[in-house]
């Protein structure tokens, strides 16, 4: 099974210590992994077919700080789609002048949706394939860019669809908000003041947040099983879509 | 001015040497940089708004031998738009199931299409509207992936239509092909058997091509100013386009 990370935040953040937990996964999760920054409309997007322990890639985003308010991460073991550059999460498109970043856990089967508009793939995965649909279906449902609660009622309308085929555990995000699909296995967590130290679930590796947070800071972490220890994790029901912005989630 | 880079090759070549000639002359061009490497129909896309100089991500590129047959490269002094991510080049787009990477150096003066298809551009530049305009435009004149012929065919024509608003200096890649066109400095050279010694125009660095090739092996590089000394750099002439594939310049 893949592995997602994704984070909301209401302050640019770095995951470097998430993204350390997860690395830290990539022993049975070794075909690729990437991972997509936004910072405001622009993004910064790493991929890499080798795994993310061994990638020199994947040690700088260890080691190099990159703030961002939203973030998508994936690891990969290969269910469709051989292991090359093109099959590795997260994909990225443009609609509406904003980009979309999309990382998909789970295997669609029987999922050949007719692709008659402006996105199609470049790789041979279900998932990649899944991502252009929402986004023809995006653009056929809106004309210019809608707010964050039309998006959200649009996409909740179009998940069942995906759902149907098979396991469908998917993060999507614009940069101004991260909408999160659980269908087996997701699981988020909210951290806000005060702020305490934390310490990894894999692997001997803790920090304290307070000492690099404000009173004001709020973070969402999502991601496919919960990576901290002590921190109060909540599973996704089946079928659940949740829409982050600043940190939190919006009531729908 | 900004600093444009390109290279072609028949075999996955990194382009560690030149980057590194580039990067000596972002002193001057501190806005930013970019670069992208095709693998294949996949592709890697690494942007940072600092300058090549100080950037941990040109470190990365710079020491990480990432093999590529299709690379643009882009060190950026801000002419329009403000020094953010969105406005890094190069920038990147899908069409027709493929990745398009593109990357300009010049100035567009009242240049205002209008975007009525699918690409609208995310950031404030007049080069990421051109490069909006130009897949527009692509798409349009063709209703599934051309020959390699076809397209020149058509970028032939839509290259003065941008260059009669200003400096168009302009590097375009599908993976397939490198499309060069030079509008004020643009340069080329070739590099095929036998290989010798190389030395960097500013900076005290050679490298024995020799020992890293083979026989069969065909490289073009595509700068704005020559990188390298004691070698037949070629300058475009205004207005010319050139299609580079398996690392030689195409006959039109």
């Amino acid at each position: 099974m893949c592995q997602l990370l994704g984070m909301n935040a209401n302050t640019p953040t770095d995951v470097m210590f998430s993204f350390t937990g997860l690395a830290t996964r990539a022993d049975e999760h070794k075909d690729g992994f990437g991972i997509a920054f936004f910072e405001g409309r622009g993004l910064r997007h790493f991929v890499d077919h080798h795994s993310a322990r061994a990638s020199p890639l994947a040690e700088l985003v260890k080691h190099y700080p990159i703030k961002s308010d939203n973030v998508i991460a994936h690891i990969r073991k290969a269910t469709q789609g051989q292991v090359a550059l093109e099959n590795t999460h997260p994909f990225q498109r443009e609609l509406w002048g904003r980009y979309w970043v999309f990382a998909h856990n789970g295997n669609l089967v029987d999922f050949n949706p007719r692709l008659h508009a402006a996105f199609k793939p470049v790789g041979q995965t279900d998932s990649e394939r899944a991502f252009c649909w929402l986004m023809q279906e995006l653009a056929k449902a809106h004309c210019d860019v809608p707010s964050i609660a039309e998006l959200s009622a649009t996409l909740a309308e179009l998940m069942p669809q995906l759902a149907r085929h098979g396991t469908f555990n998917m993060l999507l995000s614009n940069g101004q908000a991260l909408w999160a699909h659980g269908s087996t296995h997701l699981h988020y967590l909210l951290r806000a003041h005060p702020f305490g130290p934390v310490q990894l679930s894999d692997e001997d590796l803790s920090v304290d947040f307070a000492r690099h947070t404000t009173a004001q800071d709020r973070v969402a972490v999502i991601a496919t099983e919960p990576l901290t220890r002590d921190e109060p994790w909540v599973a996704f029901a089946p079928g659940e879509l949740k829409v982050f912005v600043d940190g939190a989630p919006l009531a729908r």
